[in-house]
Order: structure tokens, then sequence, then C-alpha cells
């Protein structure tokens, strides 16, 4: 019964620079249990290797997720009377050992998924989607669909580095979390380190539509494509939030010129409506490398945006 | 007499550095007897809501509009030699008293109403628009063309104010002062408060355009519309910076996503040609909150291309 | 005993970056009730008579304040063993009607003083120290230690709005809430009003160290003689982040070149151990303002001293 | 053969921030001799009318040029592998003498052309390339495809001065330098001196393509007709980064709200492909300006794409 | 008359941000006809070697200088009653040919002399105090206070530019300006071009006192040693506001640390009181650089501290 | 002889923003051969418990070391005349990998030390110092003279990590790499994790020098006390930038207020004179918390001031 679920608290009573932040100005729990949908912060950027900043992401999502109400303007969701959802704080990882910090996360959502919430997670730089997915697919492989200017499919970096925040899509599928024929990756672009560096993903059966395909087809057409690679099966949605314009979202590890305007992101979130999505995460957004709190206002709407999808996917499937 | 009318300081003779700032370089009056344009700031936001800042707008305004020039690229308007045209600086306004300011804040429009002047407002908050209706609307309701990220027709905050930047155009409906069939909003977007948030405005007869439909039809066919829903009379317009983009106008109080981008937002004011207007402004721009001087130029752009269609439009009914 | 105090999150085990932020990272509570000290936040800028934004301070400082730790490294205070301490959120303040306003904040204040704990305030602009006045000098008027570059004891601004940032403290003489004879004013500077604008202070019996004496004499010497007018009897200390040099708090309404250096005002605020503080504000933070997050570093900081006078005391005193 | 070319640091071995800046992390060289391209820096703004910075231009373009790698993402172009390019440094400019300046840069090209190598250029200001064209230019005039908010045509600014950032191709055309017939520039927006501003350039036959024409006909269309008017023959690029919208790229001395989006611009850019291009520039890149260093990343980008065309042509000429 | 002084918006009535601005919210006139003191910008820096942005120094010192009351509140000196003091806008300066901005800056501080008016002048980089010795001292060599981190009395830079920031006293001495004997610069310091560089300042007789021997004996000594340098003849102050250390005011061209504190800064000027000062000027305020305003506060600050001093002198002089 | 020594590029000739950016404007070489001082960075932050960003340090450090000139002010030191010193670039460093990147500046160290060189290193955060002290220290402990605001002898962090940024002097000490009887730490202040954080440092025979002890002594006796601790004997010198305040050097990851002037501390590094200096550092640079470059400007004439005593020593002791 809706009158169970835990609300924000409202804006139009008590002012959003007020209180201490958490996602959505939801209840801060201490455990996921009784919950459809489980915010959570992975605060840790150890698999970055460019500019760090990660870390700092959750705090700034929540502070700047103050800005969001209770109901979609397009589709009419009511996420917090659809679903019961909470933020349940940040996962304690450890900044200097990551192989220690990978186990903290891959257990920390584990909770979450015990608990039987779904999580939705603030980031915390691409590499702990690998963890992320240890948790949430340890049953069977789960689909993809991935917005980001890079497909995070490479080997190693640095002489033999393989866990970093370029590669956590091969290890995830080499490790059989992911079913790379349900993968699709939208908004690729920038340099390449070698002309054959998407090779493996594309045979491996990962469908990368290009930035420029993008541009060309627009919101609907892709994600027609995109809904139809993931299928009905179980799906994550990970949103790296440099796959939106640099101009737009500064505050990240690798810009790319020429992404996705907010609007066009938000469109094709909207379009995962029905998708069996069984975790998202927002990353990638480094406040240090911020500009007027932009890019966390961005992600904190993009999460806001997957958590009316999920939250009607979860009314939906009850 | 064209050679009657105030010029700008020329950018060509003149470095735009040079100066005291004052709205596109021209004179600083203490009066508005003889002109056919009013520039004038309110430098107020005691209706905010969440930000504030919109107080320090003006001053920026003035500060950036040293980049305009005489004659407009597309239109080929020359407002300067089509009609008499100055700074009046700033209304004089109370930042503590609320219910003063409002006073204030009409008594200074309707001096420059008296003076037989059209008065083009840099503000200030939202409120602010609904002392200047006041003034401008005295004798008649007027249509209103607004840009906006949000309707601002909500009754109330914080339990029973009445006047914040989030309500003034309710309050000017229930005054009388806008026609609410004669009424388009557009640019309307970011999540709401309740889901019948705007079934009141709806119910009032105002045509609201959300980003979405905007985005979908582009600035001709909205602006068509729009046009025709104004009609012939006597037509108010209010642009909000947060109708444009957070990324090109983060300067503002309560930032949303998704918005338009300046060149539609110019295209739009473009089509305005012809139109009956009998004031317009250009609120909410907080260069506290702004980053790199960009709202306050893009806001002074657009007080510039306002003031090439309003000045066309006092020749053309001279 | 001490094993029943909370205790902050330690920065040894979890990163500072990491969980929402609360005040110095200690648990949020709902009520003061068991509390020596109530760590709050008055998110309020009502009476800002140039530049808002201390709305915006509690979040900010409760930010910055991770940077804290357990132990004061001169005077070896441990503040979390010495009394019972946490964060108890934001008092709920209207930011558009300022009467409305100052009752909340009185009420918010008195609740905690019910409770048994003293309240040690983030803000909010100087006027919150008028209803903070009202609820702890309500039986009995208090003294005042207050840091300040200005004197804050004007009559009115603008043509008689009497509540200002300006005025809380004529006010709260006049009120009968503070002693004049046991007010001390420390770091006064600044161009002034009139001539006279002082005089109404000094002939209520106020001690002001303006800015130049306290440059001769030295934290010492000046602190001696600030400990002797507040005598034994209940004292509030009122601490105004301009007080400190803008260089070093530029995140403010209204800076005064020449201030304090923060290591001169850590050294003053560290000589008020002894003094029987009834309650305490760092008020004036104005984040939109900041640069780098060192005024809210700076106002986090000097909460922390101010937090290990009081917990001395309340032991001292138990 | 391939072996034998300079190659840049792999991003892939070692981070992007380890090293001092070079362009695209090239070798730093001390002459041109044995490239086919040199990636040069002109460090001077002595032509700005308004806002001065572009000195610092070549510096951060370095900088951020680190983010480059070695394959374009749509072209597959290997520029490193089809030509041999290297950074030569900065031109040594007299930042106070202006006609000694124009001498220097002059020179300084000529030497890079004298050793059998193309300039691609690290603005800078756009009255740079006046020298620049000097040297390119000698024996015959070349085409031009020039992106840009202005035409910079201009006879003269304030009282007479004919070498400004705002007249270098009226300077060029009297010079002989450039064919106006061959010559198109795109993008051309904002307010006017005078109403007759554009009819010189027009009067030589060149092509504006303004920015309202460039959104209703796109990347395409218009390079198409670009293409068309250089034709076959020597044709030089000067990219003004205030082509690209300020929100996209606010570091510039004179922006102009509406303009590319970096997705167009990059379209472009990539369609120049084939073109027989002598030589190109970036320029107008004003770090003091700029936020977040996005600016700079814009322009690196841009100038990874002219180069990625340029090494096409010098392989394929081979 | 005290009453026909022009005086200040008073910041008690209307709020500092309101208003366009000018020096201290005095009126802008277009003469210094009947004035005592004209405060005038000079929006020029041609001769910077490093970082340009003085240019914009007169915009934001007046923007900053609303931040100004009435009365000192050391010396008590109230100025605007003691002189008739207005802002007399801005000399108009050729920013592209050095030569002809010199004589501008000459002929534009001679109409304020000749209006019968001593100049307090907004930089500008330091080199606009060469052309306004010239016009200040053309009828006898002046004494001269200087404070700055450099001796700025180099023959030439870049193979003989004899006209930059870092040689106008040479040229002043050389020309007559400038009587050696009667100069004294405090607070020099940074690293040196040579080991001779100052030999020439001091065999001229200038008196050197560097920042260490400043710390050593702190404001009262070295302006007692100042004032006996100056003696009673006509005096020229340059304050250079990179005296003041970096991280107090870090908008400036050519940044040393270990500076003046700015209460030290404020100290010595006040010590001026009695000084023959025929003119001044606060320089190098370098807005693109500056942070949260800081610098200009600083400079608007130090110009009310010399107004204050020129005012009294001119009221004992009457 | 000295003509054979490098020479920084002359800013009286070439301006400081030109040319890409090297330590000093030195030749940037590939090894250490023949040098008697290398300029060397450690881009790597991998210790860091709170904020990274200091594996961008170098790349500032060197961008803002062209402010540098070639002559010490007070001491006269010419450092480029009496030794040969270069920029021998970045030690290339794994980001991801701790105990390998801890091995690679190791061995980067000791390549310069057998060239015969000694290395001034711009880090890096503070774990930087104990592989460069595994190095420097192979054949004997040595002395430390440590600036710094916090002790860095903590035993670990987060259940376990020994090495941090929080932890190098401990494990120095517990290596044999440093005597303790010869360390010395100066501007220790700040919180504490615990009330014996100290105890085994002092045990050790460390000399902590707090910040308070520091304010109340002055920099003449405090450096008198640390030479005498130091000795003769081999002495590596570690500047943490935190120890300034961080007014003066925001961009640090664990800033604590009340810290250095900069002054104060140019005072101290130039009475390291005549102490037998081994190797240096300046660390704890984090360009992206950096505000105007301040910090990296700070940084940068640290280093140069760390320069002159160590190239007067090589002179001295040839």
């Amino acid at each position: 019964m809706t009158s169970d679920f835990y609300q924000p608290v409202d804006a139009g009573l008590i002012p959003r620079f007020a209180g201490p932040a958490t996602f959505m100005r939801l209840p801060l729990l201490t455990s996921a249990k009784g919950l459809d949908i489980a915010l959570v912060g992975i605060p840790w950027d150890g698999g970055t290797t460019n500019r760090a900043g990660a870390r700092h992401g959750p705090r700034e999502l929540r502070n700047q997720s103050s800005l969001m109400r209770k109901v979609h303007h397009v589709s009419k969701i009511e996420p917090f009377k659809l679903a019961n959802i909470a933020d349940v704080g940040d996962i304690t990882v450890n900044p200097i050992d990551l192989m220690l910090a990978l186990k903290q996360m891959e257990d920390g959502i584990a909770n979450i998924l015990d608990a039987g919430a779904l999580p939705l997670i603030g980031g915390g730089d691409h590499l702990t989607t690998l963890p992320v997915l240890r948790a949430v697919a340890k049953s069977r492989p789960v689909g993809l669909i991935h917005f980001d200017a890079h497909s995070d499919t490479n080997d190693s970096y640095f002489d033999g580095q393989r866990f970093t925040h370029g590669t956590p899509f091969r290890r995830a599928i080499e490790e059989g979390l992911l079913d790379p024929k349900r993968m699709v990756q939208i908004g690729i672009r920038g340099s390449l380190y070698s002309a054959d560096e998407h090779d493996w993903a594309k045979e491996q059966g990962i469908r990368i539509i290009y930035m420029e395909e993008f541009t060309r087809r627009g919101p609907e057409d892709v994600m027609a494509e995109a809904r139809a690679i993931a299928g009905d099966g179980a799906t994550y949605v990970s949103f790296d939030i440099d796959s939106i314009d640099p101009s737009m979202a500064p505050g990240t590890g690798t810009p790319e010129i020429g992404g996705f305007l907010t609007r066009e992101a938000q469109a094709m979130v909207r379009l995962l409506e029905g998708v069996n999505i069984v975790g998202a995460d927002v990353v990638e957004v480094a406040p240090p490398f911020d500009v007027g709190g932009m890019t966390a206002i961005a992600g904190a709407t993009m999460m806001f945006e997957l958590l009316c999808v999920m939250a009607k996917r979860v009314a939906d499937s009850r």
C-alpha cells in the first residue's frame, strides 16, 4: 500500500537547500530491507586512468538530487507511489586496495539484492559496474543497455592492468556476467587507441551504436533497437555521464566532445519503460572537474529518469 | 527623427570593456520621458524558493550587454534607429519587505508607462513579473507569451506563501491581469510536485507546450501557434532564462536539464515580429551561480532579440 | 559513560568523502533528547542586505566538516568523549515570510534547549542570532562574545526595516536578551554608514575591539579582556565568518578586507575554554560566493573549535 | 615508411596526465625538417578588440590535447601512420609591438613551409591568420574555408586600426593572399556594427553561410557547397573556436550565442577529407575565460579532426 | 559647502547590488569641472608582458566599490564631506596602438588636472602610470610612493621594447617626471632577471624597501621613512595590487607569493595622511584571473583608503 | 664552467606564456647525466586517503614555474650559474597498481642518483616520498626536515593499508631510511584521529614543532633548531604544500586552516642554506582543487626556493 512507502521531503513545504542531502531527499536507511529500489552510492574511483574525482560523485549527486520532485512530467510516473524507495547510504569501499574494493562493492550490492531490492547506483567510476554485475548477475548472465562515449571493453592498460574503468565489460563478459548478444552500447565516440579497438566487442556480438549513427537516427529509432536487443530478460542499465556532451557534463574523467544533448539522453531513458531492469547506475560524475554543479544536476536527473522506469516496472510486475 | 534617438557607444570606436556598464551601452537616464522603450533593471529575488541570486541579474546583464552591436544580423532590424531607447536604471526595491517590494516594482513600471515608454526589463526573479503586469495590465488584461521550464502557476509554497516565483501567473490571472485564453507557455519541463500541478493552468485555458512537443515541432511551428494564441491584442512577453538548457544558462535558481538551445530560443523570439508587445522581461539570471558569464551573455542577447522586435513594432505603429 | 556517546565516523576507517554529509560525520537525529550539545543548521538568509547565499551554509558546512577528526591537537580536548553530541538536522524555516521565519527559528532552538542540549548552530545569516537569543535568553539576559567585521547594531535599513542581518544585536538589547555590559565585539572594521554608527552600541556599554586594536594586542591579550567582560555568567558566542579575512573566507555576504587570519581566530576561540557558553553559532557562510570550499572549511573548523570548548565546559560542569 | 614517423605517447601505457604537455603528446622538435605536418603554437593576442587571453591558447591546447589518441573513430584515419607529425613549439612573437609580431609570425610559418611541412596552428587570436597567409600564399592566392561567428572582414577599428582580429581577411584579400571566389565563411552570426557590414565581403565574392542557413541545411549539404567553392586548389582552413556555441567553448574573446554544436563542427571538418589543405589553424581559444578547460578540449579535438584530414591528404598525395 | 558635494548612493537605503556600478556609487560625470578629486578608469593593458586582463580592471573595481560606505572607521575621515568627488568615467584608450594609447591617457589626465581636480585612477596595467605622470608632472618632477612587488625600472623587454609595464619608472625618471631622490618602493620581491636588475634604480637614488625588510619593520616604521623621503613636495602614489599577497589578490598579471596582508597595506595607506598627494592609482587588477572578486574588492578598498587621505589633504589645504 | 650549464628561457626575451611548459623553462632531457640537480615530476596520487588530484601536480607546477626568473632577490643566489640543472620529465608511474608504482618511483629516482644528480621533485602525493627515500637513503639513513600540516607517521588506514600518504615516514623509519633523531616536522596542526596519534613519532625521537609553537617563535628561531637537528649529515627536505595555509594553497588533498603564510614558508626554506640536502620534494599540489592556480604558483616558487639553496650547496661542495 502506497501509504507505507517512504516519501521524499516535499520542496513545496521545505526548501530544497534545507537539510542534509540524501538521494532525492528520501530517508537514509541502514538496510535495504523492505525496499523495492535502493538508492546507493559507491564513492570510489580507483579504476580511473586519467582524471580521478568520481569518488566524490555520490555526495554531489545527493546534493543536486534535492532538485527532483515527485512526478515525471512526461510519463506521469510517480515513482514514490509505485515503489518503496530510500537512500541506503554509501557502500564502504577501500580507496587504496583495488581488489579489496571490488569485493566490498560486490558484497554491498549483494546485500541489497538479498534484501529484495533493486539497486540504483550513484557512482563511482565505471569499474564499479564490474563488481555490481558480479552481484546482480550471480545466477545468470544479464543483458546490458549501456550509454557511454567509450566501449570500455579494452583488455588492459599500463602493461597489464586488467581492472580499470576502461575494461569492465570485457571482464564481465569473460566472467559470464553479461550476455554479449543482449548488449548494446550507445553514444560511442572519440579517438581510438588502435584501429581494432572495438573488434573484440563486435566479435562477442555487442551492438555498438556510434554517436554519429545516433545523431542520424534519433532517440526513438535507436531505443527501439536497444529494447529489441535487450529483450525480455533481466537487463542492467549503465549510464556513463560522459555519454552526454562535456559542455553539459564537464565533470567527468574522460570527456569527449560531440555527445548527447541531455534532452536526447532523457528521451532514451524514458524509452526504457517496460524493460526488465534488474539494476542500474549513473557513473563517472567527477565533481572536482564539474562547473557550477551542472554535471551533478544532469546525473541526478538521469537517476530520477531511471528511477521512474524502474519503479513503473516494479509496480507492473507486482 | 532618427538623429534624435539615443545611440549606444560604438564598439568599433570604444572597446566593449571600457566605461561603466549600462544596458546595450546606452545613456543612463533618470526618467523614461521621451523614450519609446525603456531598458530597466529590477534587482530583486525575494520570491525565490531555492537559490537566490537574481538580485544581481541587472548588473551582470548590463555588463554582458556591452557585447551587443547595432543591427540584427537576420532581420536587419536596427533598433536604435527605429525607436528611442535608453537605460533608465534600476527600480529601487526593498530586499527585505516583500509586499513593499511588489508595490515599488509596480510603481516603477507605472512611471515608465506613464512617460509613454514600453518597459523591457532585466530581472530579477519571476515574481517580479506580477507587479509588472499590475502596471502593464492596469486597464485591461493582456496576453502572455511565456518561455520557461516551469509553468509558475502554483497556488502557494511553504504552507501558504502566495507570492513566490512559482506563483506569479496564478496571481495575475486571479487579479484579472492576464487573459488565460491568450496565454501560451513554451518549454515547460522537469519533475512535478504533483500529478495535477498543471491542471489549474489548463483549466483556465492556458496552452502549455512542453519541451518535448517543442523538440518535435521546432521553433517555426510552435511560434505560429503562439502568435495565433496571442492574437492582435496587447501581449506581454516573459522570458525565463531557465527555459534555456542549464548548460547554456547555468546561472539560475531552478535549473532543469533538457532545455532550449540558445539558437532555438533566438529563433522563437525573432518570430515575435509583429506581435503587439506592450512589455517584456528576461528573468531569473542569477550571477552567483553563473559560470564564465555565459548566462548573462545569453540573457543580454535575449534582451537584444526582444528589443529588435519591440522596436520594429514601435516604428511600424508610429 | 563515554561509551554511550555518539561517535563520528572514523576517517581512518571510512574515507571522508564517503556517505551523506552530517555535521562532523555524527549520526543524524530527529530530536536533541539525550544530547549535551546539538549541532543544528539554520538554512536561511532572509535578513541579508547585500549578497544572499547563507541559506546554503548548513549543507556546505556539513560537507566540509567531514574533514574534522576527534581530538583537538592543542588542547587535547576529545569532544565526543566529553559530551553526547549529534546532528539534529536543520530547523525548517520559511524562506519568504520573515516574521514567520523568526518564530520558527526561535521555536526550533527552544526545542533543543527544552531537550536539555546546548545548540551549536551552523547558519544562516546573522539575523538568525536574534531568534536564537530569544530562545537562549528567555529567562535572563546573557553575555555575548562576538567575532565579526561589523557591529550589527544598526537601527534599521531601507527606510525602516528593523529586522536585517545588520540589526540583530540592537534588537536583542532592546528586547532584554543581551546584557550590553557583558558584550564584546572583536574584529570590527570597514567603512561606516555614518560617523556615529557605533555610538549607540558604545552607549549601551558594548566593548568594541576594532581590528586594528586586535592586530596590535594579539589574541591572548584581547581574549583575556573578553573573558573578563563575559565573566562567569551565561554567555553566547557568535562567530561571523566575515570576521576572518575575505581571502580566507571569501564566501560571505559583506566581505571586508583586513580581517583575522584563521590561526588568530582559532587561537581566540581556544581561549574561550572555561567560559560558560550556553550556545554558539557560526554564521554568514555563503557558499555561492565561496571559492574552492575554503570558507566552508574555515567555518566547519571554527565549529569544531567551538565544540571543543563547549564540550569541555559541559564535562567540567557535570 | 611508417616506422620512421614520430608517434605520440600512448595513453594506454603512460597516463594522459603524465609528462610535460606537447601537442598530441608528440615529440617536441626545434625544426620542422622531415615533417609532413608541423603542429605549432602562436601565443599572441595583440589584435584582440575585446577580451584578450588567446596568448595562453597554445599552452592549454597542448595540455588538453593529451586526451587525443591515435585513430579517428569514424574515418578510421590514423594520422601518425599516414604522415610524419610533431610539435615544433611556439613561434616567438613580441607581445607589445604589433607590426614586429606580424613579421615574426610570417617568418615562423615560412620556416615550416621551407622545411617542407604543412602548418597546423594552435592560436592565438584571429589576426594571426594574416601573417600565416602571407607565408602560405606567398606564391599564389589560396582558397579559404572559414568557420567563425564573425566574418572578420571589417576595414578598421578604433579610428583607423587596420590590423585587428576583426580585419584579417579584408587585409588578406587586399594583399592578394586569398581568392575571394574560393572563400566560404560558415556559422556567421551575432549583431552587426552596421547594416552594410558584410557588403564588402559579398562584393568580393565571398560566400557567407549564416548560422541560420547552416541550421536549416545541416553539415553535409553545407560542406558539399564549401568543397565545391574551394575546388581543387590550395586551400587554407581557419577554425575560429567562437564558431562553436559559447556554452561549449566559453573561453573566447567575442562569444556569440547560438553557435555550432561540437558534433556539427566535427561533422563538417570530417567532410574536408580530400580538400587540398595547405595549412590550417584553430584560433581564439582564450583560457582565462574558459571554464573547466572545455574550450581547450574542444579546440584540441578540432585540431585532431583537422590533423586527420590533412594527414590523409598528405598520404594520398605522396 | 558640504551640501554641494556629490554624495554616493547610501547602501542603508538602496542595496549595494542595485543600479549600474560607478566608482563608490557616485554620480557619473562627463567632466571633472568643479571636482576636487576625480575617480577615473584607464581600461588598458597594452604594456603587459605576461597575463593581460587589467583592461577589465576599471569595470570590476567599480562593481566591487559598491561595498564602500561613507566614513573611514579608523581615521573617521568622511571623504565625501571633505571634498567634491565623482566618477568621470573611463579615458578612451586605443587597445591596439600603444603609442597612441599613451597619448590618449596623458591627455585624459591632463583634462582632469586642467579642470582643477586630482586624479584617483583605477587601472589598467602599470605602464598607464607613465602617461599619467607625464600629465601630473608636466611642470616639475614629483616624488613617488610606490607599493609593488616589482621595481618596474627595467630598461626594456623583448629585444628593445621600452614601453611595458616593467619599465614605466625608468622612463619617467629619464623624462624628468620623477625625482628619484624622493622615490620609495615598498614590498619589492620575487626572483630577478639578473643580479644587477635593481642597480640602476638604486644608483638614481630610489629607496627600495624589500618585502623582507617590511616584514621586519612593520607598517609604521616603514611609512615614517616613506613620508620622510617624499617630504612636503608634490607626490604621486602608485599602488600595484600585486604588492598584496596573491592569495588576497590573485587577479593580477605577475603574481609573486609572500606579499602584504591587506591589513598591512591598509595601515600603510592610512599613514599617507598629510602627504601632498597630487594623484594616485591602483593598477594591475586583472579580473579574468581573479577568484570570487577578491582582488577587485581589495583594489576598490585601497582606492577608498587613498581617497580618504587625499580628501583630507584637499580639505586641509583649502 | 658556467657557460656549459643549461639556462632557462629568459622571460625578458620570450614571454612567460610562450612555449610548452617545463620546470623553470629549462630544457627537457631524457636523462640526468651531467646534471647537478634534476627537476623531476612524479604524477601519482595513489596513496591519497581523501581528495585525489596530486597526479596532476607536476604538469601545473611546470606551467606556473614559468613565472620564475634567474636570481634570488634576497640571497642573490643564481642557481643556473651555480649548478647544471634541467627538467628530466616525469617518472612513469602506474596509476592503478600501488606496489608496482612504488617500485617505479624508487627506480626512477635511483636512475637520477646514479647519473650523479640530486633530485628535486614535484609531486605527487606524500606517499611518493617513501620510494624516493628508498633510493636516496639506500646506503645510509638520512635526516629529514619536513614542512607539513600532518605528521604522516600513522601506522595504517582503512583496516590495514600500510602504504598511504598518511604513513610514509613511519614506513621509512621502520625501513631504516630515516634517522628519527635527525628529523624535524614543522607546522603540524589540525584535529587528530586519537590522542596518542603522535606518540610513536615522538618516541622515535622526531621533533614535532606544532604550528602554534612556530607562530610564537618565528622562522629564524625554528630554523636554527631545525638546522641543528639535521646537523651536517645527508638530509632530505620534504615540503608538503598543505603546510601553507589553505587560503594560499587551497589545491591540496587534506587542507587544514591556520597554516604558514607563504612568506613564512619562504623565510624558512631560505634558512636551509648550508644544509647538506641530498634531495627534496614539493608534494600534495592537487590542481583540480586549486583556485586561480595559486597553489601551483606557491608550489613552483617553493621549488625555486629549494633549488636556490640546493644549487648553492652543490657549488660550495664542488
